[in-house]
């Protein structure tokens, strides 16, 4: 119950073992076809350029930068977080110049702040924000922060690691031009493979650069040789063959189950972990409207030690749950309730757990409460 | 029997779908000193920078180019194959200079012309060659190689995807400064890992940079805050858990087997298929002396249908073998004998199978005595 890897779905393990065909075999790249087809209906688009990147949401990231960002382009960043200043770096180490728009890490973005700063730099080409950030577990607004960019004549890039298959993501709907995820968050699916769409709007822009994308191994020009839907796959790089048959395997259960059923379930069982560290006396960094039912950052009680609560959690009931990053660090816990772990067998390990290792520490909690309040969401 | 993915053994496969547990967990990082000391091991190097990228081989190719060449770097860059021609686009893309030296596909890499070139441009930083085309079957002798280079002051760059595990490699010895490989050829692991080490003198280069490494993900000053040996790590991103439980089972295999009983395994099994190919009539278009045991390139015969060929293996026989790449398409099958597919039951099936698929097309083959020609050679 960290903030991802999430608990992987027995049958994505199972998948994982399969044996190795190759990459070029025709019954694998039938599976490749699925795949694309999944993850348009997990991403709700249309867009042609809708694949896995073969290495985790950071490639991902990396893959929207380097692809669109050409040197001298100014790109508008949003960072309510650690991923914009991820994405801080990535402009800049494509040879282009970050504009930031700073918020409190725990708040949404500011559309206000936004919008001047897109009026004072009418030469901007790119906005990118975190739609979720998990470091904080703050969701903001990425339909809007998507209409202002376009209102500027600007293209997006948008993170969506956390919030894929947890939380509303409509990438025609919203005019997203391009976006990433990772497979180990809300799919449920093991860490290392990044699923990516690009719009067709935004693949002219990759098309038409006067240069070359500085990274061969993340060139789209290039994988969509191999990954594009051709008669003839061209050898690009060797795929990460049993990897892709777990994400195959996730999106399959994601189907199953339908977006929206995967969004309220999502949405339900954080309302009960809510109403358990609610009861137990504990609170969220976030404000209700923007936080986000996947990942729960929870401040830690005055006087608590941090890294001793987690490691009794993780040894005495095999738990794990995430400490803060960066500017959050032994402030809060990351509590994760992504894809399969989104359980309410899990609510309940998990706060009953707290509840006994805080108690046992000395911690002022409210104790004998949490079980009551944690089942009455669950019935609600 | 392709150019890799080559079969991966049961165990690794088992290994692959054990339950994920955090990036951060001690367990992980446990698992992690030991993958790197196993690595350690297969590289022959006691270098502290040994480590696994959560990429395919691509991406180790480009872990090696974007930390050591820096814009303006002039890069002598050895071709006698497909991956000559991506270390060039990698060089050029991270803005050095390439010099190329070109051999002829199927021939080792001409030790004089090497010499040559570098005495003709003293202001060379690096030369880069690949120890193993996999394109085309030859090996090159990467020690002679690693010497020129050193005599004229420039670091190495060297791309052993194909050679580790089945052939020698000492990177100590031969003092090799940055080496890379894939997990899915001699390793007979999954794809999509790509190991990786790096000397002292190699990473002085990386530390020393006047600028910031071009890609964010590749960044060694970044990675070796993870997979580094302080007691503290620090998250970068998020490891692919499961595919590098299937690296260090692989590990674990090689070293029960030990690395001379691998390299003596793999030429003992090349030599049996030799034996029944030549049996049979067809040609190998490496000369002995530079012959891969592991990737052998077969000329097809005249008038002889190149897809239908392997379509037929594949569909009939269940039989996967490698086309040919670039140059080489249509002219040449290439069969892997990499790690667990490197067997004698595998050199059996592939030569009676093409035995029974060509002659059945009418080719000019030699048929009834090739059975024989492996029994012996197995029983050498």
């Amino acid at each position: 119950m960290g903030p991802g890897p999430s608990d992987v779905h027995p049958r994505i393990l199972e998948a994982l073992s399969r044996p190795t065909i190759g990459h070029l075999d025709p019954a694998f790249v039938g599976m490749m076809e699925q795949t694309k087809a999944l993850l348009q209906y997990a991403f709700q688009t249309e867009n042609a350029l809708t694949m896995p990147v073969s290495a985790p949401g950071s490639a991902g990231m990396e893959t929207c930068f380097a692809n669109l960002v050409e040197p001298g382009d100014k790109v508008i960043v949003c960072q309510n977080g650690v991923f914009g200043g991820r994405m801080k770096e990535n402009v800049e180490r494509c040879g282009g110049t970050p504009v930031m728009v700073e918020d409190d890490w725990g708040t949404a973005v500011d559309l206000q702040k936004v919008e001047e700063t897109l009026e004072t730099n009418p030469d901007a080409k790119i906005l990118a924000f975190v739609h979720a950030e998990t470091s904080t577990g703050a969701q903001s607004d990425a339909k809007e922060l998507v209409a202002l960019a376009h209102a500027h004549d600007c293209l997006t890039i948008v993170d969506a690691v956390t919030s894929l298959g947890g939380t509303p993501i409509k990438v025609d709907e919203w005019e997203i031009d391009s976006i990433y995820s990772g497979t180990q968050k809300c799919l449920s699916c093991t860490p290392g493979i990044s699923p990516i769409s690009f719009s067709e709007r935004a693949l002219e822009k990759v098309r038409n650069r006067s240069g070359k994308v500085q990274s061969w191994f993340l060139d789209l020009n290039l994988v969509m040789g191999y990954w594009g839907s051709g008669q003839k796959r061209a050898y690009h790089h060797t795929a990460p063959v049993n990897a892709l048959y777990g994400l195959h395997e996730s999106l399959r259960i994601l189907e199953e189950e339908g977006l929206e059923n995967a969004w309220a379930r999502h949405r339900k069982i954080h309302l009960a972990l809510k109403a358990g560290l609610e009861a137990m006396g504990l609170t969220f960094i976030v404000d209700e409207a923007h936080r986000l039912p996947q990942l729960n950052a929870v401040s830690i009680p005055e006087g608590v030690d941090d890294a001793a609560v987690r490691g009794r959690l993780l040894n005495e009931y095999n738990l794990e749950i995430g400490a803060g990053l960066g500017a959050l660090a032994g402030k809060v816990w990351r509590i994760g309730l992504m894809g399969h772990s989104a359980r309410a067998k899990n609510v309940l390990l998990c706060v009953g757990a707290l509840e006994a290792v805080l108690s046992d520490m000395g911690a002022p909690i409210n104790t004998g409460v949490t079980l009551a309040a944690v089942q009455k969401a669950l019935q609600a």
